[in-house]
């Protein structure tokens, strides 16, 4: 951790005397500490974690590679760092700061002397740091991924007609928590039946019936790593038309999954799987991107759309996700998540994709 | 709804032509309708929620008091609602927007010649709304007490030697979500001994024991709105000077509860739990506010603390929370959610008060 916050210091402008990092998320990135609240200054000379009393004892014993100051009266603390490092401008983490935070900052900085950067280059500069993972943060999304895919082969076998798509959802997350997992990556996405049309359904009420699909778009938080993957299942047999478009998603990600590599831009990717989707008929229906970053947020970047011509490069970790969307009929979708590589990808997910009919 | 926003409207300052309000609690206060996303510009000749095409046919069926409008391109459907409507000075909700967000805002909006309000003045008087209660937000309120009190009986019952914080918190969560709350109201906090003393504290492998107070501090959701009750039992017998404790915080609580009414101040009511804890000889050792509002987040204004001069007024709800924290040995809280009346307080919590050997 030390070394990424030398790292985050030696990347700040020549205008910028050091950088105030207020995000959970990328605190944590930063020192290994975890904490609801905590001001992270990174000066070239060093950096400084501010924290109250709830939290001193712990950030002592674990933020890495800083300074942890207790403060009483957050701008009395501010103030003193202020002028004992000198500092004159100070970029804030503009993603992170509401308008009512900043101004309160502002105006601590400009009792002390200092301006505040507001524009979003120190996101810009967390973000480039980010998207390339270690193998130790890859080792944290694997086991992110395997206590997700564990509990789903649990899950679905509690699947029978009438169970609704909120009781599924509910006994995934509670597996996913008993074997580990921090927390759920997002809202656990179950959809049966017509609404697994809707790429943004949400869980309700809806039974599950005989001939259903059943959509899982499911992810488990490890050590603050997230996992992200969707399996379609379906309940008894469906239809021929139904199946058409389950293997038409499942070629189409692998299609996309094959043209994973170092050099090759987003688009491309997407391109791979939405032209085989489009050639087969189905034009119009598949009408998100292929994927996006994964890391310590569920969405980071790279964005893997069409519109994207970013080059990934080896230790980027993305999801592959195309699917078919026919309204008031069903919808597939498929995603894992893998790490780019020299010569292709590694998937972190190991679940087979050929249609599971229970 | 609708009478919220025409509420919120005629409060608008002379210097401001419309409010815009971004944030998913106050977005369903004023219309009712639930997303993830949504722009709801407040105006006196009228209120438009903006949403994306996930949400538009259910936005048009549920968001009361407002035009829904689909965006494709927000800079677009911005750009001609400020122009169709002639706004010049539009009010942000500045707790809500970060500095990205706001700097992309205050972009379009200059493209269509308008200028953004940045000050917190629109938060101030969405809090001076919000911080009286309707009966229809108390019933939410009510019901979402009585799920955290069945889960909190039923999750009590569990309690053993060897017992881990963390699975009482578990399985207090699904008992609650299984019998229809929508989340729960904050990560929930179960501390066993000598971490009871903890305030802040987080529910961990730590193992309960016979002899230990558990304390539960739980919430849960309801249609939106918020409950939040602490508990302490004893597993098995507790010492005397546990008892003693646990008694001292049943008396300021009480005394506290028996203080409020429309007319009192905040620091009144956290003198009356105070003052009595530190008679007790226990002074120094309740460190944090007697309480706060609830609604539809979980802490609202007032605060109830020592500092706040503000005046309660029918309506209100607030929570009354003393507690005793004895570092090293062990910490007792009781909390209740009550509403403000001419005469007194009506308590939301039904939960008797004598300590609970288990």
């Amino acid at each position: 951790m030390g070394t990424r916050l030398s790292e985050l210091a030696s990347l700040l402008p020549e205008n910028a005397d050091a950088a105030l990092i207020i995000s959970e998320a990328n605190r944590r990135y930063y020192t290994g500490f975890v904490s609801s609240l905590g001001y992270l200054f990174v000066t070239r000379n060093g950096s400084f974690l501010l924290v109250d009393s709830r939290y001193e004892e712990a950030a002592r014993d674990q933020a890495k590679g800083c300074t942890v100051i207790l403060f009483k009266k957050l701008k009395d603390t501010m103030t003193e760092l202020i002028a004992q490092q000198g500092l004159k401008s100070i970029m804030l983490e503009a993603s992170a700061f509401t308008l009512t935070e900043a101004a309160e900052t502002e105006s601590i900085f400009s009792g002390a002397g200092a301006a505040a950067i507001k524009t979003n280059d120190l996101d810009k500069l967390i973000s480039r740091m980010r998207i390339i993972k270690t193998s130790a943060e890859i080792d944290k999304m694997r086991r992110a991924q395997s206590i997700t895919e564990d509990a789903f082969m649990q899950t679905i076998k509690l699947i029978r007609e009438g169970v609704t798509e909120k009781e599924l959802a509910l006994e995934l997350e509670f597996r996913m928590r008993r074997s580990g997992a921090e927390s759920v990556s997002f809202d656990l996405i179950v959809l049966s039946g017509s609404k697994t049309s809707m790429p943004h359904g949400v869980p309700d009420f809806n039974t599950v019936k005989y001939g259903d699909f059943v959509l899982f778009d499911i992810g488990a938080t490890y050590e603050g790593y997230h996992s992200d993957m969707t399996r379609t299942v379906a309940f008894g047999k469906v239809d021929g038309p139904s199946r058409r478009i389950y293997e038409t998603v499942r070629q189409a990600q692998q299609n996309a999954l094959d043209a994973v590599r170092d050099g090759i831009s987003c688009r491309e990717v997407d391109i791979k799987a939405r032209s085989y989707i489009n050639a087969a008929g189905y034009e119009g229906m598949f009408g998100h991107s292929t994927g996006h970053g994964v890391g310590i947020e569920i969405h980071e970047a790279p964005s893997v759309s069409m519109s994207n011509d970013f080059i990934l490069r080896s230790g980027m970790v993305i999801t592959v996700e195309p699917g078919i969307y026919v309204p008031g009929k069903c919808g597939v979708r498929i995603e894992d998540m893998v790490v780019v590589s020299a010569n292709g990808c590694i998937n972190l997910a190991s679940l087979p994709k050929e249609l599971i009919e229970l």
